[in-house]
């Protein structure tokens, strides 16, 4: 019934709490992209937690109406990475898979998601400049946002649907908001606002978000020079590790009273 | 500041409190496909909120490095039904754009959201056979499923991060129970186990999610068979419109003393 081994990994935080800072352990749910390839040729990339795989192929190929059912399936095969696996289909699904792919050989799809849609991990790795930001931000400010942004969400969102993001400056205040049934597009709409106002790179501006950190997100963030990204709720372990690598300030479960940062906590003073 | 009029959408909706229910006006957040074209060609698809479309895709076009700053946007035009938007590239961006765009001619997108990454909104009409199902389900059982659900994955989830599906027969007994930073995946992981053992289709469960129902949710339990579908958290307009197209009872705002039913109420007892 449970999610194997790796849905977690075992991480050193600072705690934040009342002015006061602490290193604590703390564990990130994983997230690491996993390739579904039919026959060998890849299929599509998806980022989920390991665990429960070939499930997850087999529940995706049925939705994507690539199979009907369990006779559709011939094997399934793991990379022992875990980063891939291979489906091979029979019968009626396999001719029907065999025309779908013949227009595909030279795919390179992409997505509004950031991530999902393309066919392989190698197109997670963008070219991005590292954040060398100096300035620091008090953990005052950072345990406010969620609820400045809140604040300003209660006026537009009546549907209890929506996901917020708001763009803010050092000193805490909120210059941009947008909201979206899917929090990548929120953090799109600011960004390409200000994007169209010529005001990249946001070197000196703070995203927070209403939900999860995603390594979507971090991408979106450190593409627009951001550097620092604070979320309400918590962050992969694909969002930690990309914020460490390109400098960016990471802090989660931002509540009134304080906050846990996960990389670069130099921004905070 | 906010989101254009078309961000939420007036809906009527059963409220079902301590067994009593009561017909009520209540809101949901549109969610709806937009094309985002290059040059007049399909890019890329994405479900979102309507409102700042043009920001939408100068963000989503920058985080996949297809520009890099505002220079490089001829122009953005959307059509009139606001379902499509064209963006023009000058410059280095549209050199850029012509190499990558090369191989891509009989492109046929998939991704693991089951929506985002389709290049067109045609792909988003898969053949659904309705759903006849006729038992029904008391609406105590259907407020206690998201503590049975809370109560599981708090054994499994450490780490708060991590997205919940169970599947429950009609007397509410968990059978199984998927957990993933992506709820589209654990939605999947559930439905291929099933699959995989030979269980499709689902016609006397329920499936209860952690969060929202999106359209790609009710499109994954449409596809299984299920004739029930539980939220804890709201659904969109494009969920209530899937789920009301093909028969399938979907329960949002779920709590212990009650929920909201947005679609073929005739399933709660």
């Amino acid at each position: 019934m449970s999610n194997a081994p790796g849905a977690w990994r075992a991480i050193e935080v600072y705690r934040v709490r009342d002015g006061q800072r602490s290193v604590a352990e703390d564990r990130a749910a994983t997230e690491a992209p996993l390739e579904i390839r039919l026959h060998g040729r890849p299929f599509v990339m998806t980022m989920r937690t390991p665990g429960a795989d070939p499930d997850l192929a087999a529940g995706f190929l049925l939705a994507e109406q690539v199979i009907a059912e369990r006779a559709d399936i011939d094997s399934i095969a793991q990379a022992d990475d875990e980063s891939a696996i291979d489906v091979a289909l029979r019968g009626q699904a396999f001719t029907r898979l065999d025309a779908r792919l013949a227009g595909r050989r030279h795919v390179a799809a992409t997505s509004a998601c950031g991530v999902c849609g393309r066919q392989t991990a190698d197109a997670l790795d963008l070219p991005i400049a590292p954040i060398t930001a100096a300035w620091t931000m008090s953990a005052a400010i950072v345990a406010g946002l969620p609820d400045r942004l809140r604040a300003q969400q209660a006026v537009f969102d009546r549907t209890g649907g929506l996901h917020a993001a708001g763009l803010f400056t050092a000193d805490g205040t909120l210059l941009e908001i947008a909201e979206d049934v899917g929090r990548h597009n929120a953090v799109d709409k600011i960004i390409g606002r200000m994007l169209r106002n010529g005001a990249l790179p946001l070197s000196s501006h703070v995203l927070c978000v209403s939900g999860r950190a995603s390594f979507e997100l971090v991408q979106k963030a450190l593409v627009a020079g951001i550097p620092l990204l604070v979320a309400v709720s918590a962050p992969s372990t694909m969002a930690i590790d990309l914020a460490t690598r390109h400098g960016l300030t990471l802090a989660g479960f931002t509540r009134g009273d304080g906050f846990n940062l996960y990389a670069h906590p130099q921004r905070i003073a």
